[in-house]
């Protein structure tokens, strides 16, 4: 079958693996019970192409294999963090056998927050938190370095004032009004990628991550801070993410605008002065930016 | 059209109005601001029913008017909670009209949190914290008193410990292991109905049975408490939440038994005792009960 | 525990069983194959509540049994049509023990629609085809006869003319315009009762009610026919559905409209008549009504 | 703000615009009316940076003139084929500012499907008919020529035979069994290049992908065709589109292999031999792969 046609094409690309395989590891210290839920792709790249070309499947490691390797790691190596862990996977394809090409994990983490009280923390009761998703990414080629991706997505933010939009361009189809006081709303989605592998703690990187994207966000706690455009809030964020994280080396940030509008009441009879706004389902102005440290050996 | 047809048919039920109708109402204290956002579906139902019979449309209400009366009303009235704010929805129609037989409201609030560090707050930035929805539905007839019930949605919450299964029926289709003690995870709802409509501190209610389902749920914070069962689990929280809040009348919650499994790694030569589990998309399994105050005026 | 509070309180309702029980039934005709696949929700109440009360499970069939049950009904009885596996199910669950006192269940098929080409049916190959979901809900209690619904849902239509909205009521919040002439889209959902169990071809009803619904819609293929409310053409489907149905005795249709508004460019210097529209995506109408056939009993 | 640290970083990438832009486009051919409904993102590039480092606007073209200038093209140029539109509004970014380096248009189009009736077309009403969805991206530099894709997303295929996967690699891993036989389900994404722009039957194109696809999954409508794996099937399907299409260049397809398992009766007494099936929803395997015609220039 094909063969006269496969002259004349070429493989750009094959992968293959398991997609939302799922686990809860629980470690237990006496009667404090530690928890980390994650869900997995995982893919893989195999030397040859026989199973496409011919249906010859004794290279293929089943997607099933790929499952309970999955399961099996986390038992044996531990979750420590989803970033070690995917690490761990890709190292076991790449080292258990010599026709694996290239290893790739997705991984994202529950949202489970301890329960606490005054302080005290429950022993083993824990409460959905999705107020931010973690999630990252690990690719690595046979004799190659890992490339460390983590992420945090869909948190959102709003604030009712210190954000305007003014002195933009205008042509034939601009409606717009410039305004020096909106309501801001967006729901952030950022990914870096890390220079190093080997000590770095994931864990720390993450949350220092959040909290200077909430900071640049929302400003002083008293007055905020004026955000002239998105795209200058954004690019604030990345340098302070930078400049704080050594081990970071790139940093792309994706910040929609969801909007919130004015309700025009006067057809009502009614004044309506910033005080109800129709928050809008779509479109949404989309703001995105990539940074990284300033590449010196090219200088 | 159908006319020889309406002899035959008569009408159970009527009612139209718009749905997903989404306001955010900021109010302002000098630097500090306040803000609810909201959905509301609005049904109303008219005494007539020459709109269904013969497309006479004098009567109707536009829905369009329907999503304005709801803007109006959030200025004028102002948004002190969603319960408030629905009640005075009802009341609106029932009153400017006298053509209008029943109002009926649900609403939800978004579940925006203030962002607070070291005990701060700031003045005007929040994020979206969806541990537990709010939602309310009140309903009212013409020259009758409005039915108010209030809820939480989609609360989740997981135990590693303290909870067991065993002693239950067993037939030819029974094949479940009993348990001591298993992981268990529900994602809790509730809904509740006042007993009164005035003076109801809606805002501490709903706090109140959000914090005795935790805490029914979780027991006491160094040891939890054992759960034979969801159903008992479910009963104790409804007793409890009756015992504390006077205003409440009747409670219904539904916990599903978002199932995790101990993965069996026999087969790969693995000993896996609880550590590594497989949380389940479906089936669930689901558990609910109502319960109210005894009717004494029957005895 | 709580039995102070027992005391005080009562059940008004109870219920537990399984949700979202997946099965894919393959029936084989030599080399022809038919599938049906479905999702049930299954739900028993039992006599008594000591579950409830005191944690005595040994009344409760494990709702790991209720989906055992279900696949292995699946085999025993077949699938002929989801009213009747849901038949099936509630009278098993209602004659093997003599402690359950109300069975119920809620499934739905999957849209899955077998390969053709003209006029050639593939033997064993299909395509999801999700135009419009089937449903159904059985509900039965000891020594009662099971009342039957079945259902379509999400089926979503929509035509660019016959359709207005005139004469409507106006008050201060209105300022919806009159139109001879608009676009109409709506998502429909009904959902009938049949006043009898027995000797029903469940495929025939649901096929002519969807058939109904579109008809009612669409009107003539050449020229359509026009609606002056949706109220009308909701009431008109379903005195036409209880016309040919004599097995319905009584149909509530949902058409929420979903709303598509012509885009004002007179700003961009642009005459736009009624050609670009934007759909929106909430909020949206709802109108509803539930219809019978005349109760003659009672005259 | 932050200048010192500005020394020190580097942009990778900048970009902003609409995400969402719903447009309904009707055209009328006397009573015989057409309908295309699309979703837009589109994302363009500036020359400047400004924007990002000092919170200058004065070059920022408005995400809410991107929106108006999409609605405002849809009624200029009108719309034949999402891939045109597309080709459009890049051109149009492109040549009506000397300021834009890139742009960039994703859009899919609603699966609206005509009414039909023993071949009759109705005149203006539609059904929503998601077998499968129909996407495009455009994507253009300044001074460049536009690269355009297509794509098919989740079109979902079953079959109930003539699928097997055996000879596999086993490690301590593995626990699948082989199968000559089993149940094959997956939900297809497809996504192609065209090596020209001009001249292109986008419609045909996308029609014939879409045949293909199913033709390789079906086999011959009597009796099948057998699949020794996912990666065999996916790969002869690229072939044939290569074929079939020289106007395509490149060809990516993702074949997720939505598992359904055989229920083991066994303990229940009950010999289940493979007529009732398990969907799973988690985990899937995925397979995928790219090929594109061999590039002869490099010989």
């Amino acid at each position: 079958m094909a063969t006269a046609a496969d002259q004349n094409v070429e493989f750009v690309r094959t992968g293959y693996g398991k997609n939302l395989v799922k686990v809860l590891v629980i470690r237990r210290q006496g009667s404090h019970h530690y928890i980390i839920e994650l869900t997995a792709n995982v893919e893989i790249t195999l030397k040859s192409r026989k199973d496409y070309l011919t249906g010859d499947n004794s290279d293929i490691i089943p997607t099933d294999t790929v499952k309970n390797t999955v399961h099996a790691l986390a038992k044996i190596k531990g979750v420590k963090t989803i970033e070690q862990f995917s690490l761990d996977i890709c190292n076991h394809f790449l080292t258990s056998f010599n026709h694996v090409l290239r290893a790739k994990v997705y991984m994202e983490e529950a949202p489970w927050r301890r329960l606490e009280k005054n302080g005290a923390e429950h022993a083993h009761a824990f409460i959905y938190s999705p107020e931010a998703f973690r999630f990252c990414d690990v690719e690595q080629n046979l004799s190659g370095t890992p490339v460390v991706h983590s992420g945090v997505r869909d948190m959102k933010v709003l604030k009712t004032t210190q954000s305007g939009f003014e002195g933009f361009l205008r042509d034939r189809f601009t409606t717009l009004q410039e305004t020096k006081d909106r309501c801001f709303c967006t729901s952030v989605y950022a990914r870096w990628q890390y220079n190093k592998v080997q000590d770095v703690d994931f864990d720390a990187a993450w949350k220092t991550v959040k909290e200077t994207i909430v900071e640049r966000f929302a400003g002083p706690y008293d007055r905020g801070e004026y955000s002239p455009s998105v795209q200058k809030t954004l690019y604030e964020t990345q340098v302070l993410v930078l400049e704080r994280i050594p081990e970071v080396e790139e940093i792309e940030i994706v910040m929609p605008n969801q909007h919130y509008f004015i309700i025009d009441m006067t057809k009502m009879g009614i004044a309506n002065k910033n005080e109800v706004l129709l928050p809008l389902d779509s479109p949404s102005g989309n703001i995105t930016g990539t940074v990284r440290r300033k590449q010196r050996a090219r200088l």
